[in-house]
Formats: C-alpha cells, structure tokens, sequence
C-alpha cells in the first residue's frame, strides 16, 4: 500500500447465508492477506469436536457474557436460539487503531449494529450463484437434515432481503475469484480520498 | 466479471496535474484491461507533430466546435488559454449503454460537470508521492522553459485543493502500482450492490 502515515485499519464486515461457502472464501482472502485480523468472536455456546477456545471463538459462560453486555464491551452482539454471540469493542478497537484491518464474519443483525456505530465499516454480502445452488450445496453437504436445511434456506431468504443495506455484493461462483474480488475491494477501499487526506497537503 | 444481465458500462474519470505520469499509467492500465474505451477527446487546438486526428483528438475548427456547444453535444467541454476541449456525450453514451467501460482523462473543471451529469461516474485523481517531486518531474522533462513548469505547478497547486471532490486518490510512486490500484478500484466498483440488483431477485 502506498502509505504516507499509518492509516487507521478498516473494519470489514463478511456475510452471507449459511451454504454460501464463506469460511473457504474467507480462508483464501487470509492466505493471500494475512495482515487481515480475522476477529473472534465470545459465545456462550459449548465448544464442538475439533473448536478450541481463542481459535474458533472465546467460549465464555453466559453469566460471564451478560456482565460484558452490562458493562457495554460489545460492537455488535445477538442471540440465535439460547446462545450469545458477540464482537468484543475494545479487541477491535485496538487492532484498527495501530493500522490493522479486521474482518467480521457476523449476521445480518449484527451487521447493521456495526454500521450504526462505525460508519466507515464495509459491508460485503456473499451469495451463491443462485438459490437453487445455495440449496444444492446444503443438501450436498449431508451433515443437516431436511427440516434443518429448509430453516436454513428460509433464514437464507430474510437475510436475501437486507442485501441493499450492504455496500458490495460478492458472488461465490468460484472461491478465488471471490476472495480476489474482495481483496479488490479493499484495496479500493483504502484508496478513497477522505483516508488520504495526508497527501493533500504540503503543496 | 461475475455478470448475470450486461451490466451498463462504468464511467471512470481521471485527473491529475500535469507531470504526474498519467499517461503512463493510463498505457499501463488499457494494457491490462483493453476493454476499456479510452474517450479521445474534441479540440480545437492544432495537431503537434506525431498527433493524428482521431487517435490523439479529433481536431475541428473553432466553428464545428461552438456548432456542437450550441447543439448541446458535450458531456463537459472546456477552454485553456485560447482552445477549446470537449467530451462528446453521444460517443460516451453508446459505449455505456453497450456495457463497455469509458476512460476520461480531463481536467478538474471538466470532472466536475460529468460529476453534476453522471451522478454514477467514478473519479479518481492521481497525484505524485509529493509536490517536490512533481516539481523533479517537469523539471527533468527537459521539454519547458521556467516559466511554463511554473505555470504547470501553480496550476497543479490549484488542482490540488479539487481533491476531496474526487472519490478516490492514487498516489504514482510506481507505475505498475498505480495502475494496480486503478484497476481494483474498478472491480470493487462493478461489486457495489447498486449494479448486482439482479442477483438479489429470484430468492
């Protein structure tokens, strides 16, 4: 990047219907990006086979979880069924301040929450090719049954709807055309004027 | 491009001071993405040797030229010194709407009616890595008395302060890199879900 002074990070938020393929998108855009700071995000659900804790989420009780929302630690934060998900403000904060993007995986809801209270996020939606594909990949990946599938495809259907509410929508027809379309865009995204106000000067 | 229906091609304007290296970057740039219509612009100027009308400009006389002002032809048109210069609105409107991306490289005035006109268009203004070496640059074209490379960096001095009305800023430190950072400004600008509306049907 052509930099003059440390810029400030970009806050990037990633979503996209559950089938949609994003971990493998987001894996690709890590590799060829790994400056990018993949948040964590605290949940009070149990660890599955294989998650540890500080890799795929911090795994906090949910007593621990609510003292952190009394306390306001949260960007964005959401139930889904009986557990918390949450964005920790202050790890966040921190990785932006000393020039570091961050990338959030997070839903619809707690995306909008982050666009509320950083205006300056990007907003990224990544869909499959089509609705027929989202559900062709569901059922092709035989881990959920039928009535989970259709949950999933209906969830896929609402979030569908808050699309125009993201800046830039990504198509997953092929995972590295994808992330490279990302990576496009935050490139792009670091060169809008209004962070290169230190170039302005001095003439 | 991940592209469902044609998409309407992007208006993409280009400014910077005199010096800067635009056309390098711009060779560089339709070496990379030959799709794109580079605009020739209209003058009323005299061809420099080397300049074929049609390539460099199309040369008309100052009466064919005042004809289309009064015909309302021009996209944007402006006068330096005792020429005039001008953007046909026909040619770049048949390029558009056939899905092609259109290249202006005009000046601040000039960019500022295709910004009142083209709402859509993206303008990009290219600056050196500073104001001194800008000053290097002209210097060492050998081309210029003292005089003219002042008037050039009085000029850019005044382009300068235009900067914040222009979406995004490159800085050509490098060629390659500027050209670079061009060409993800235009895929990022083809993902904005204002021009994947399609993809959000069907659900």
């Amino acid at each position: 990047m052509t930099q003059k002074n440390p810029q400030r990070g970009q806050l990037i938020v990633l979503s996209g219907p559950s089938g949609v393929g994003k971990s493998t998108v987001i894996a690709e855009l890590l590799s060829e990006r790994p400056d990018i700071y993949f948040s964590i995000s605290f949940t009070t659900r149990k660890p599955r086979v294989g998650e540890a804790d500080g890799v795929n989420y911090y795994f906090v009780s949910k007593e621990a979880f609510e003292e952190m929302i009394a306390r306001d630690e949260f960007l964005e934060y959401a139930q889904y069924v009986d557990n918390y998900y949450g964005t920790s403000l202050r790890l966040i904060e921190e990785k932006l301040s000393a020039g570091t993007d961050v990338l959030l995986d997070i839903e619809v809801q707690g995306a909008a929450k982050v666009r509320e209270k950083c205006p300056d996020a990007v907003l990224i939606f990544i869909i499959p090719p089509s609705f027929e594909e989202l559900s062709r990949r569901l059922h092709g990946r035989h881990t959920d049954d039928e009535e989970v599938i259709q949950g999933r495809l209906q969830k896929a259907r609402e979030e569908w709807k808050e699309i125009p509410s993201y800046h830039y929508l990504v198509v997953n027809d092929k995972v590295s055309h994808a992330a490279s379309e990302i990576m496009a865009i935050l490139t792009a995204e670091g060169c809008r004027t209004k962070y290169r106000k230190e170039w302005m000067e001095g003439v």
